[in-house]
């Protein structure tokens, strides 16, 4: 079945400790759907710029991902710049520039409109809000989100809180979430808010995900070197996503092993700038380190 | 099979965001010991002051603990007192008096000499060298330390490195001791110094164990209160080393499950001031946890 992804469509320019890239592809939807791509059909819901390089929608096309809902306008494509610390665990803006983002608004083609998985990438809660208006009866939704949206949007968030299936967040915007240090006493309030599945990505130490059954304890898969973390967690939750609209029955059923296929898909993003290397990945590739990672957590 | 335990035997005084205790019993060899003991026999080796609480032996002996090798003498008991952060992850000495440990020199007890598993829990290396010297042919011999270590006794510590089949030690000291920040990088580093087994312990994130086969990711069973972590590290290597003393063949046939059983007692530990919790810890407490623990991590 195929999965409908929405979010940011964006050009990053990125300095770490390795090296200086400018203008790499970027952004959630871009992340996330790349990720998908490796299981199944994808459904792109974003916007560029007339200057959004021609070789990037070709990166999206050689991955079979449907472009009919990605607008293409006059304009600057939304522009992120940013550099990390040594340690590549924090990150700081150096500058933002919307462009054609600024006055967005997905608009669903009519063929889009019944996929049956659907994320919603990180992008302002109102846009992710306006996407599930034009859904007819989806089967599982899930969100991401940032700090950002936690400090300027709060209310929408909570108010999409409400119709998701699945929330996905990381431990310091879960924190800021629920005003509670402790995991477990966090998710419990997060999913007071709504979500019957919440997934706290932790980095490098993986994710949980919180079910009213019970925890699942992900690890994250170790890596040699990291290059270039952007994206890293849209690619988990992507290849989530992709791995489960990939799989027959109940979503409860596979979602240990989509997550575990999340957190594959996520370690090759890491060893590359932007999309660099998720963009040469190979199935094979990832079936060989989903086995490794599996093989390390069992007892 | 029954396991020698050498370490510190100390008095702790505790100051955390959630109480203060003074004169707790600690040390690394009473946190180890106690958390073995739910396994099988445990031999403990160690020095207390006269001043050493009467209630503390009989603690031991309810595990019980063979105190043949523990030595009493005139003087004062170990003491350490420390205060943890809000976050509880960062400790700082407040104060430490040796005591009856300054002139401490471990001597077995005859029958203590062929036990076949040893943990040198964290001590001075040159004391650990000193109990192996008076081993006869032990089947696993495993390591902890500390950064104090790192620091003034490194040459003893590389040579002991050299007589051990397993070393224990935290994400931290592993930089310290390699150079390296990288988990995997780290890990090649201390293998090339002698231990065929290495296990780097990562706190609430649980641990890795490194083999030349592969690595073994172990969760840290999730808590929802952590009233004090003191000695949480020697727990787990205590629990491990206690149930693969009661594990019938090959060490690496129940290294994971082992190191399971570890994080379980660890946790435990962390529910109480020093040994409070553990102290009153049954086996099948320790059971029902190891099954939701392994349920946390089935794929």
């Amino acid at each position: 079945m195929s999965v409908l992804i929405v979010g940011s469509t964006a050009l990053d320019s990125i300095k770490t400790p390795k090296g200086e890239n400018p203008r790499l592809l970027g952004g959630s939807a871009s992340h996330a759907s790349v990720a998908a791509s490796f299981f199944g059909p994808v459904n792109l819901i974003g916007v560029v710029g007339d200057d959004f390089p021609k070789r990037y929608l070709q990166l999206y096309k050689r991955h079979r991902i449907n472009l009919d809902g990605l607008q293409i306008l006059p304009g600057k494509t939304f522009h992120w710049s940013g550099e990390y610390e040594a340690n590549m665990n924090n990150r700081r803006t150096l500058a933002t520039e919307l462009g054609v983002f600024e006055t967005f608004s997905p608009e669903l083609p009519e063929g889009c409109r019944t996929a049956p998985y659907v994320l919603l990438a990180n992008i302002a809660p109102a846009l992710q809000h306006h996407v599930l208006d034009q859904m007819r009866r989806p089967k599982f939704v899930v969100a991401d989100t940032m700090d950002l949206w936690l400090n300027i949007a709060l209310d929408d968030l909570i108010r999409l809180l409400k119709r998701l299936d699945g929330f996905v967040l990381n431990d310091s915007e879960a924190r800021q979430l629920t005003g509670e240090d402790n995991l477990l006493a966090a998710l419990k309030k997060v999913h007071r808010l709504g979500p019957r599945y919440v997934v706290i990505k932790l980095g490098s130490h993986g994710s949980v995900l919180s079910i009213p059954e019970g925890l699942f304890l992900c690890p994250a898969y170790p890596l040699r070197s990291v290059v270039d973390p952007t994206g890293a967690g849209d690619s988990f939750v992507g290849g989530m996503m992709g791995c489960l609209a990939a799989s027959r029955g109940p979503v409860e059923k596979h979602l240990r092993r989509a997550m575990l296929y999340g957190s594959v898909v996520a370690s090759f993003c890491c060893e590359g700038f932007g999309l660099q290397r998720t963009a040469k990945l190979t199935r094979a590739e990832i079936e060989t380190r989903y086995s490794e990672l599996r093989e390390m957590v069992r007892v």
